[in-house]
């Protein structure tokens, strides 16, 4: 089917590769000319402004948005007084699902669909297709199925759940619609904030494989540095790339977020290209936020949370206070090296 | 090649069966006869003591173990008396490592060579294979490479890593020598470590999406009660049996775990079977003792453990503290009924 | 001076006692008329309408609302329009600050003043005093200041602090001016996030203290059950109520929250009246998605929280999904019993 | 009585001070001799020698042992054998309990006593007193009791706790024998463990505050960095020596920890004499291993230590690999700077 797609960066490039490659006929746009030049000449049909996108397509139109989250809402306001009534709008970023439901509410009074879609996949999609969770009004989600099938990864990239028979579900195919609209959005922020927590699982147990040499370094004896009782149970030079590499088949802990640090770790041993500021985007956070509004213990999604701010180093003012009241009550002086 | 087996239980069996399978002669032996009987019937030698179990053996022997962490000591004590110089013992447990590195030390005054072995896998071993994390000298893992090649999935498990090229280490094959005596139990321990992050993350994050519905629900208005200010962003009915299977196809979150999860939902949607009183089994306590005693933070994993403990009741004396005080400082009374 | 007090709740009814002990007049008003008459038996002036409140207060009146935080906005509704311009209302609950910073916004409009006051103090405060941070424009909170030096502690309830010399200020009396609208109840919402972690921080060290004597019971040994290799080490049976109290004297925890846990455990050993769903009431949730706006790391603020979240019931659906796929993976059934 | 001290440090210099004071007779040691000098020249009777320690003191002696944690052991083995039966060595430091169990089963065959003491007070100790946490047999610690009577506050450091009557308990006077041998260091470590929880509370509260002002700052716009949604809640300069100044009186969270807390900001407004490099000496550690052991949760005193550990660089693996995975499925680069 005909889709216009808002958007060509890392994400939107690759999904529009991958929609002409199940036959659809895409109509690009991005604010970067460059972008639009590349993909004509791939052989795109490119648009140089919103009016000139909305006017190449037919009505009704399906239009996709796949900007970062925080330029949406503007592109959007340009967006929408193009468009006539049944024309459906698809914001496929990151946006929080809170401005879906506003949204959702506004654009109805003009007739305009509005379908919000999380789409999981990164980088690997194209090839390995997306996972995409979807919400929005059912006449919308209909006209858009083929869409979502040439976009999702398809059935045949896992093993059937034991279970499950007769015809193939779009669960199955790779891509659900979730509910009303903002649940599609909400599904992806719970995937993140879930994604958040399995990184920093297995980021903290890579740490504890990486020090059990500690016992073969001498420590200080002094009243600042906790003493290590059992020096010779920490003797271990463990490989990194090797354990990420054996766990890839048959552990429990078997994944794609392994797949990847596997990789990571054969490329580069020790990850010198890294400095360990992680970043966030906003989904982690809206976790937490929701979690919170629910009132559901999310212990360990916060923790992973909180342990990026703090390889940002905003934990400053906190750690500073803490050496204060040490000083205060105990006169303790800060020691300048790291210790274990 | 020729191989003992003490312990028979869910794992045990399944090994000796796939040990089998790749043309090994096992020799099986249980405390519990019954045990040995059904292998025996299965047409595997069964030993009906240590003492058979040995002189069923040639020299120099290959021992494998596998039974509960509680019982190991205990039976090596017999175990260790009937063995000669240059045979092994593979603990294939769950052990801690601290005990590893103890026996090996007192086990090669002996000449018997100690290998651990950090077992993953579960019920499904059979078929999927067991990923193997081994400690020990050289001469006695170098000996069992053939087991392992059996025991392990095989490198057509998982795609090849980008990058690895020319023969197929044994990490790939998904058996990996990581170091010295205890080093497969640690490697094994820190891969329970993350499996309960990793559990951990995806549990809350279906919790936040089971109760994306709570904007539906009346609450009470009293100072014990944290208003929700946002009912209408909270109307969503989520199908975790869904969701869990979408994610199952292109997403990051990808894994073993999910697979599981999705096909636990698809069973039984609300996992009404489960109390939800979650155990653990001592290798996600040692692997957050570990990292205190290298100075790692794990707040991730940490927090993991701790919600089991919780799950198990065991916040009871801190959980009156925190009422006690409330009504201390605030007159508060506690509600009877659970409330957001 | 002249206040009127919307509210007599525990809270309401013990401030305008204390603020008649310092010579104020208070007028008060409650939707319970049984509440009222209660304190016209006590020889205030009581109104029993809104109307009649705002009639009885010369202008420029003060009116002190200090009700649950979910029936402020409803209240503020009636009161506001009964209003002359240069009045001014006090918000002296638990209200969420941004509520503050757009109700300051819109009563600007008609000139009336908006002062946020956040209480703490609880229950012992009419004797103790309160403690009060303030947010607010100049004019209303200087015009306030007689009835701040009256509700707050004052300088003598604790040591002056080493380095200060000279007049007493307002926060050594115990109220501060914080700055524009909503940074009294930002400040409060802070301390009662605060205030969290340090019950929390308490509740678990007694429960540490709780179950030093575990070595003396028999645990099961099995697959499902984490064994304790060191029961020599845990065969102290602690007395909480003396443990508390010891503390209360020279140690580096000496606290209010202490003083009312050792009196707790004084009258009740084994708090036997609570059952540990242990509330929460909102300010430490927005101190949380406060951090989380800011990028600042709070892993003890929310652990504490998600545990008071997890001790009424609510982490329900993550604990059964661990269980679901501890069973796919691994066979484990649950266990009946809490284990340690 | 008479007392033998070895270990003249912050700890033990004042301890004989304040036992001077009330009247007792110390004789003291340090392996650094201008220590022992600098307390001659105060009128106390030195030792060069354990030997001439011992020979100074009249049996059955009390040594009363006060130096780091790590050189206990070694002391003890070179004391040991110079006293007699039914002479009492005291361990006043941060030992871990375990030892104090092994110790006092080992000398308890020479008829030696042993108690174990945990010291909370810190450099205000002289002045403030000593909370005492004592573990040991009764004979013992009667004797003690002339000592431990001075070196605790005393009642009239706290208000008598509402209940208490008649005979002042010992734990009222600020000293407590909490059990057998190690209980006393048992409850010191857990008083330190909370004391780590109290501190990260009120260290994360501040660094909430201090980050207020954070929607006067621009942010980039770009996928690697979360959207602030809502700036204008964020405008507030909170003056951090004031609201630890106001919190002092009549809060909630009135507490010495505060009190150290408002003189290190009132002296230094931004902290600018401290790293934020946070030490920890084992005790914080050896209580989260109690916990683990007896089955507690301790999610809040847990993340108190692993962001200590945080502060010192030690999550390094754990970030770079996060950056790795990051890159491995978004493409996503490193900011060079710390963003929100």
């Amino acid at each position: 089917m005909q889709l216009g797609m808002i958007g060509l960066g890392r994400m939107g490039a690759n999904m529009v590769r991958r929609l002409a490659g199940g036959g659809h006929d895409c109509v690009v746009f991005d604010v970067n000319h460059d972008a639009v030049t590349a993909l004509e000449a791939e052989g795109f049909t490119g648009a140089h402004s919103l009016e000139e996108l909305v006017a190449s397509l037919d009505a009704p139109r399906s239009i996709w948005v796949m900007i970062p989250a925080a330029y949406v809402e503007g592109t959007l306001e340009q967006l929408i007084p193009l468009l006539d009534p049944d024309d459906t709008v698809i914001d496929g970023g990151n946006s929080w699902y809170h401005l879906d439901v506003d949204r959702s509410k506004k654009y109805a009074g003009d007739g305009i669909h509005y379908v919000d879609v999380g789409t999981s996949g990164g980088v690997a999609g194209l090839e390995r297709g997306y996972c995409l969770m979807i919400g929005g009004d059912d006449t919308a989600v209909e006209r858009l199925e083929p869409v979502f099938d040439t976009l999702a990864p398809g059935v045949e990239a896992a093993e059937r759940t034991p279970g499950r028979t007769g015809d193939i579900a779009p669960e199955e195919q790779g891509w659900l619609h979730c509910g009303p609209s903002g649940s599609g959005h909400f599904v992806k922020m719970v995937h993140n904030g879930i994604e958040y927590g399995l990184m920093a699982a297995l980021g903290e147990g890579l740490n504890v494989l990486a020090k059990a040499n500690i016992g073969k370094e001498d420590h200080e004896i002094d009243a600042e540095t906790a003493p290590l009782d059992a020096a010779e149970y920490y003797q271990y030079d463990i490989d990194l790339a090797k354990v990420t590499e054996v766990w890839r088949r048959g552990s429990v802990i078997t994944s794609w977020l392994l797949d990847l640090t596997a990789e990571a770790y054969l490329d580069d041993p020790n990850l010198d290209a890294y400095s360990g500021h992680v970043s966030d985007s906003g989904e982690g956070r809206w976790t937490i936020d929701a979690a919170i509004d629910e009132g559901v213990p999310v212990p360990v999604l916060s923790a992973a949370l909180f342990q990026r701010f703090s390889s940002r180093g905003r934990s400053d003012v906190a750690d500073k206070a803490l050496s204060a009241m040490r000083a205060g009550f105990g006169g303790h002086k800060e020691k300048k090296e790291s210790s274990r």
